[in-house]
């Protein structure tokens, strides 16, 4: 049995045909969805993508775990999804991005060399690399954002693309009128096909990867294959760049309320850079067809791999997940990129193929209970045949949804957001410690929960279901509304007391610990000796070893 | 410049005559005191010996390390005060006892072995070993407590004391009137003089050995001087054990109100073997004057240490620190041993000489402030000179108190306790996760707080220094009091969120990396490309790199 655990960048949930897109098309997503269960309350721990990432390879929260943004290294010897999958006997890889930075001082405090596997596998989140490339490749007057080599940049070079970053000059470029290079890093160009040849552009490349992977592994495996894309800069080659145009753009999701005294760091999210880029209605008519080409041909490259597992019979012993680390704003909320916690951003989709007979009653069926990214790693570990180590994975498993069984889930969905290395926390003058949010959604409300003594904000999805009106605000707060706010906030309080960091003992190595130092001579209570059965007592009785012959 | 970090084990707070005990006269800690400040309002994070003690060593609460309770291993990598002060250039040293739990697991997994400096570092809290004994030599039908080996029973061999265990059989016991052992695990035999010279007891031979490590180590160095006693089993060599007698024996600090309607945890505490033989008179009128005899015994050895350090003109070059782990109910609250949170047990003395001239003007006086164990090392860290890792320690530097400034303290202290592993867990039948406490003191109002559904206990000390009325029973609860519970439950929620596991980003990090990826080339906000100045065009701009050769 493996498993392909396959991630797409910056996806929405709902830019799928099977969440109801209207006009974008993904046979082969929708098929998996026909497949399997999907998951309609899907929500990431972190609406970035290290942050979101570090929680599904993790299984454990951001705060837990503390790799909570973007180039925050994972610390040395926190357990990983691969290190609980080998421990079932399944291995774990990568084929893909992770945004995973190595925490190389303390490899380096434990003696960890990158080079030995012990020592790769900390750098790399605890996969085994079959390719990473985590495809961002930007440069600028400080050199590259990642350091790091890309595969793909070699391979473009290897197939004749005569630049030193390919992925920027051709990959992630078009021409213009005149010729010149046309950035995809600038919006206006995002209707313009990418210069490369749509097989050496990154998702099929990726998709060939994970194929090759395929044909040479034999199982149990769980194959990482994490696309960059539909992340931008948004631009696709042909013939995917002009299948949409501006009458597949929907209005953008937002109402004027919003702007009005709104929680500071939602106001100050709205004024940033790319908020104000995608404010603009020519830079939506533009970005959302590429994204939408982007989806699309993810999708037929989905279909590649599905093809494969057909071909090769494997079908029906391979567990499929389609995820994705957070979504987009695409100018929903007046926001671009991710990082708050409307649905846009924070939902994922969650579509999951479990071959197991257990699941052939739920196939076609969606699910709208709180799921959380990191119930995948139990999940996974749970289909490997393993032991959940439940003192360290924080999620739960999913098999029961997907079997049919009647469970009662979580009561609230918990999502967390470092912005401490934002320009937005040096407009509030936050400290980084002070610049962080909590999400607490119980399916119908939601709270937002903001550090440096900041105000919170409040949505209820049943009333509100497009998120404008922000209940918390002075003007629409209420006591019925504080009653709200006072339950999600305890939710939040047990959340954040909760047994975290004690990863070294089970729950079971606790009750099996029970006592037993009795039986090991501890026995700080004894009066006078006949407080404990025979057995014990001839430790501490008997004749005066008055046969000492030292000094005395 | 070096530190003498001394610990006591289960040393409380006022059984020194500096903190004014009426009959115990300890003429050497009350010197340290006369040369530094003494901490009026000091608390251990963790009232028993594991946990505790992993909250000195890493300056971080027990939920930030995980390390809760006894034998529960720190989890590898976890930052020490070993690794923060070898940072500063200062070797970090173990005399005696940590109560560590080494890791094993983890370190096979990162393949680190004991016997490399890294990782007996690891396997040994961040301390390098000059020697370690942690003094519980207790045997039963299933071996030893502790399988490590004794270099105390060493010694004694060497010595030639003839048992396999002269631990057990001669440094903790006496003989009876039969000539045969009498073991110090039974109360009724703590007023024997332990069948041991003085100088091979254990507080004499670990002050050799610190005294031995002080002749041959050059500076600069943190020793940590850990010592056993006056931890159970109560038994002391003569001349100590009847220096004290039951004239010197205080009536037991208890109400039979505390018995009336307890919280649940406290009940079960007061109904266990160790609290029930506490609650007999003839047990605390033994136990009592050898427990005193032990820590006089203490007190002549610091004499022994501190004379080293003038025969050497040392101590205006060495901060000495003199703490222990946690207290001892000694029958106070119906109670024996530590665990909760009434002053007898989480309360501790602290008394830091501070050899620089800025504590001069404060030489010889007390401090109120609610000074936290963990505080410790980022004191320590400030006295070799090394910046303190605030993203990682989670105390606060004292000198800034010892140096007489006015300096704004914390509101609350914080403690935590972990009983999951204890027979009260099981008795009140609750999971391992669920059986945890934690302490919030104001300095004038203390709540316990307790999982697992339990009701919280609060004692207001201005009102009830002697902690015997609940505020918390339904019976005294007023809205008066409601509001002081939620003041202190906000507090500790506050504490709660706090960012305890981003070790791998200081602020200064995170400050740093403030708007860092614009320079290397990210930039999803360009609409169209004006937006940012010339030196950042140029890396996406420019001709189309037609000259592309490959197939197309």
């Amino acid at each position: 049995m493996n498993i392909l655990f396959i991630m797409y960048d910056q996806l929405r949930f709902d830019y799928l045909s099977c969440a109801g897109h209207p006009h974008l098309h993904t046979p082969n997503f929708d098929r998996v969805a026909a497949m399997g269960m999907r998951f309609t309350n899907a929500y990431v721990q972190s609406p970035v993508c290290g942050g979101s990432r570090m929680c599904y390879y993790t299984g454990r929260y951001a705060s837990s775990h503390g790799a909570h943004w973007n180039g925050f290294p994972l610390r040395v010897g926190e357990h990983t999804m691969g290190d609980h999958l080998r421990r079932a006997g399944m291995d774990c890889w990568l084929i893909g991005k992770t945004h995973m930075k190595a925490d190389s001082e303390g490899m380096e405090r434990l003696g960890l060399s990158p080079d030995s596997i012990i020592g790769a596998r900390q750098a790399e989140c605890g996969f085994d690399t079959w390719i990473r490339d985590d495809g961002l490749w930007g440069q600028g007057p400080d050199g590259f954002y990642d350091e790091k080599r890309s595969p793909y940049n070699e391979y473009l070079k290897g197939k004749g693309y005569p630049t030193e970053n390919p992925w920027a000059t051709f990959a992630n470029a078009g021409i213009d009128d005149e010729g010149d290079m046309a950035s995809g890093w600038i919006f206006k160009n995002a209707d313009k096909a990418a210069n490369v040849r749509e097989e050496d552009s990154e998702t099929p490349w990726l998709t060939t990867k994970a194929i090759e992977f395929m044909k040479e592994k034999t199982g149990p495996w769980c194959a990482h294959v994490s696309y960059i894309k539909p992340h931008w800069p948004y631009i696709v080659p042909a013939p995917y760049h002009n299948m949409y145009g501006e009458n597949h753009v929907p209005a953008p999701t937002r109402d004027t309320v919003e702007r009005e005294d709104p929680q500071p760091v939602f106001g100050a999210y709205m004024e940033n850079k790319i908020a104000t880029a995608f404010q603009r209605d020519e830079v939506r008519k533009k970005v959302i067809p590429a994204y939408m080409g982007l989806i699309k041909q993810c999708d037929d490259q989905l279909g590649r791999i599905l093809e494969h597992l057909e071909q090769t019979d494997t079908l029906k012993d391979t567990m499929i997940v389609l995820t994705s680390d957070h979504g987009d704003y695409l100018g929903d909320h007046w926001l671009g990129e991710k990082d708050l916690f409307h649905e846009q951003s924070v939902k994922v989709p969650m579509i999951i193929y479990d071959p197991r007979a257990g699941a052939d009653a739920t196939r076609g069926t969606t699910s709208d209970a709180l799921v959380e990214s990191i119930d995948l790693a139990p999940t996974f570990v749970d289909f490997a045949g393993g032991k959940i180590a439940d003192h360290i994975l924080e999620g739960r498993s999913l098999t029961p949804l997907m079997h049919g069984e009647t469970v009662k889930w979580r009561d609230v969905a918990i999502s967390e957001y470092d912005y401490s290395a934002t320009p937005q926390a040096v407009k509030l003058g936050l400290a980084p410690r002070d610049a962080r949010l909590f999400m607490v959604f119980d399916g119908r409300y939601k709270l937002m929960h903001a550090e440096g003594g900041l105000r919170p904000m409040l949505f209820d999805l049943q009333s509100d279901p497009e998120e404008f009106i922000d209940l918390a605000k002075d003007s629409t707060r209420t006591p019925e509304i504080d009653v709200e706010i006072d339950r999600l906030y305890a939710h939040l309080f047990t959340w954040a007391r909760r047994m975290s960091q004690r990863v070294t003992k089970s729950e079971d190595d606790i009750i099996a610990m029970r006592g037993r130092s009795l039986r090991r001579g501890i026995l700080p209570f004894l009066a006078d000796g006949t407080e404990v059965p025979e057995d014990l007592t001839q430790f501490y009785t008997g004749k005066a070893k008055a046969d000492y012959t030292g000094e005395r």
